[in-house]
């Protein structure tokens, strides 16, 4: 069991990773963002920024919360749930046959005056391809439970 | 069919509804954030955040999108791509049985330097509940295709 003062600024932990597949990417697409070039190889290759059927932006977030939920299960990491992310940037596409991957630094802490009980932590989130090449950069906040203060 | 020239800062347009079941919040978190209390009632009530099962911030955002999409595309609108998240809020819990919707205004527009071809809008996103009751805010940044400049 992991909690907010286990988390120092500066740690680094990565995640993943996780094989985006042609299936998944129209699967979700389908659902969620049916945009053409998500969907469909011509309107792909006729957009000025994909040139390839690619994964939705929110896909993208989606795959990347599972490697990061896989990461703390394993390690026995509790989460009370997320409240904010500032600062995402998809900075490249997302291509079936990639192999994504995240690294998650501490950016910073803070305990809320309201609920003495939790922590806040923020991280540093950067999601990369299989050249290692940043797809998606973000700040997320969690909320994270404090030991016991008795 | 929708170009940047045709983005107004101010200018608002609302999107939805959309109906959370239990069904798609417990196979959204399945699939991409397994935390217990996305997946199961006895953690959710146990959860000092969620209280009873909850969806993922995540499944909010793809739920949103869904509902954009289908209004861009009864509109004949057509984006390029999302290229940026800021100032993201997860305010309240998104449960099984609410009716969300959304308001986009647009906040501002800008040109590229680099891609004189499309251009930068920004909208503050208010994602509302069947109370009206905001459940998440954000600003996101889509990239338009211009008129032709000839």
């Amino acid at each position: 069991m992991r909690y907010f003062e286990d988390y120092q600024v500066g740690r680094i932990e990565r995640a993943g990773s996780y094989q985006v597949t042609r299936e998944e990417v129209i699967e979700f697409a389908s659902r969620y963002d049916p945009q053409p070039f998500h969907l469909n190889d011509a309107a792909a290759e006729a957009s000025p920024i994909f040139g390839r059927l690619a994964a939705s932006g929110w896909h993208t977030c989606a795959m990347t919360m599972r490697m990061l939920t896989d990461a703390w299960m394993e390690d026995g990491h509790f989460s009370l749930g997320g409240n904010a992310v500032d600062e995402l940037r998809w900075m490249k596409p997302v291509y079936p046959g990639d192999t994504l991957s995240v690294e998650a630094e501490v950016l910073k802490t803070s305990v809320p005056r309201s609920r003495p009980d939790m922590g806040f932590v923020t991280f540093q989130l950067t999601v990369s391809n299989q050249a290692d090449e940043p797809v998606m950069t973000m700040k997320v906040t969690n909320m994270q439970p404090r030991r016991s203060q008795d």
